[in-house]
């Protein structure tokens, strides 16, 4: 078989979806688990002990999730910020998100949703946060 | 009482903390509600039909929810997420997310998340989504 491009060999190599790669998690790569949702640290981190937070369930997306689902990713999420913010005292502030098709930026297509520690610095002004999915439209100023 | 530069004037002139803008919402505004949460439209949308759902009760940010909070936040975002794919076919996917701390870019200290809707060619290239608020870490390549 002739591989055309590097896109070919790179998708034939390695499909995060085929098989699932949320689906598939290693035992040894979590950071914690209850009965409906497990949590693992992002392989891609945007800061340092950036987590995933992932139903066990095989769901596209957030939408997807029951009410317990729903609850039990929660309960992740409080834990892991809580433990992140005994290993590091510079964390002050989290942004919490999730892409919903591959159009928002979504790539794995099994719900994770991103817990991601911030820090002084680390950008130049951080206002508006999630708002920057647009960058154009992440600052903005408030009309009085 | 002199007034030394624009933001002081700015600060003085409408502050969103105080009184809080989010226990304060005027009814008119509301987009949906339940019990326990409400959803109204962005002032400075990222994109078109930009919603926010808030808890009506006076919390710093999303670790702080209880349970039952929780889950009437996200019947809200499923609720205006299905209104807004009605309203506007283009809308190929959503980016859900909230800002906790202003070293994380939330500025109105009132839990809130954003139901952001998304539709082809309004970036360059989505990858990564909600990875975006810490702009350089956004795209990435993955390893084989």
């Amino acid at each position: 078989m002739k591989l055309t491009n590097a896109l070919s060999i790179d998708k034939i190599m390695f499909d995060p979806n085929n098989p699932c790669l949320f689906c598939n998690s290693k035992q040894s790569g979590l950071a914690a688990e209850n009965d409906l949702a497990y949590a693992s640290y992002d392989t891609y981190p945007v800061s340092e002990f950036h987590c995933l937070i992932i139903p066990k369930r095989h769901v596209v997306d957030y939408f997807d999730l029951n009410d317990d689902e729903v609850i039990a990713c929660n309960n992740l999420i409080k834990q892991i910020k809580e433990e992140i913010l005994l290993k590091d005292p510079a964390v002050k502030g989290f942004n919490i998100g999730t892409n919903a098709g591959v159009i928002a930026g979504q790539s794995i297509l099994h719900c994770h949703i991103h817990l991601i520690p911030r820090r002084e610095g680390d950008v130049d002004n951080p206002q508006g946060g999630v708002r920057s999915v647009i960058p154009k439209k992440q600052h903005y100023k408030r009309k009085v």
